[in-house]
């Protein structure tokens, strides 16, 4: 039995999720995975360091080229819970990242709004893994927000 | 007289580009105006911090949330000496920048060859200031590493 399943890498991504949850950010995380093992994990600080670039993407990009001493993370596989954004998107352009797996849909603000490939050539990209749990932490987040 | 021209400003841009050709990298520099100060001054430094998202604006936009305390950068005016990519384009629409200024365009990886809007509805652009100063400095250096 494979223990490495998607859906164990998508579960890490939603612990780091949770975390952000925990402290009033926007519950989105993830985990870089390279050979089966998880190289960085990140959740969204944007209030925390007051940075709207520290999105959980950005984050575990820039800690897993720090782990491997790499700028390219052809290697890699993203596994976040939530669809990535043009930023995050533009960054693993640059990382020529090897994949990335995606939870829950952002038709706001997603990157697949903007018709052309904004993602390198190279990136294979799933989606829907866990995506029922991923969206019910955003939900329950906005909920509480409104509050 | 005034002073703060937007040549003034980017002047300091390239002045910050310049750094970064002298350290090896990519030479493309930027600072962050906020009532005609300059509150941030960044140049490309993904080589040294073995990071793809270490771009100029990237850094520029962080360190000046960091001085001003504040996430959003209405009234911050971003002056770079290149088209910013779709990245750099993503993390100015977080930013809600007021407004962009860049020298010289990037035919390949600017933001602009993605039809379309990637900026903030609010962020103002104005292209091709100093813009023969910028593409020389890019132009030496590619031709130096290609040496």
């Amino acid at each position: 039995m494979d223990l490495y399943t998607p859906e164990y890498f998508m579960n890490e991504a939603l612990k780091e999720a949770k975390m952000a949850f925990e402290e009033g950010e926007i519950p989105v995380g993830a985990v870089m995975v390279c050979r089966n093992r998880v190289i960085a994990r990140a959740y969204n600080q944007t209030e925390k360091l007051t940075d709207v670039t520290a999105h959980a993407e950005i984050l575990a990009i820039t800690a897993a080229s720090d782990s491997l001493g790499a700028k390219y993370l052809t290697e890699c596989e993203l596994y976040v819970t939530l669809e990535p954004c043009v930023m995050c998107a533009g960054a693993s352009f640059w990382a020529q990242l090897g994949g990335i797996h995606f939870a829950a849909f952002d038709p706001r603000r997603g990157y697949s709004n903007i018709k052309e490939g904004l993602l390198h050539p190279k990136t294979k990209i799933s989606q829907g893994i866990m995506e029922a749990e991923a969206k019910q932490l955003l939900d329950s987040f906005f909920k509480q927000l409104r509050k």
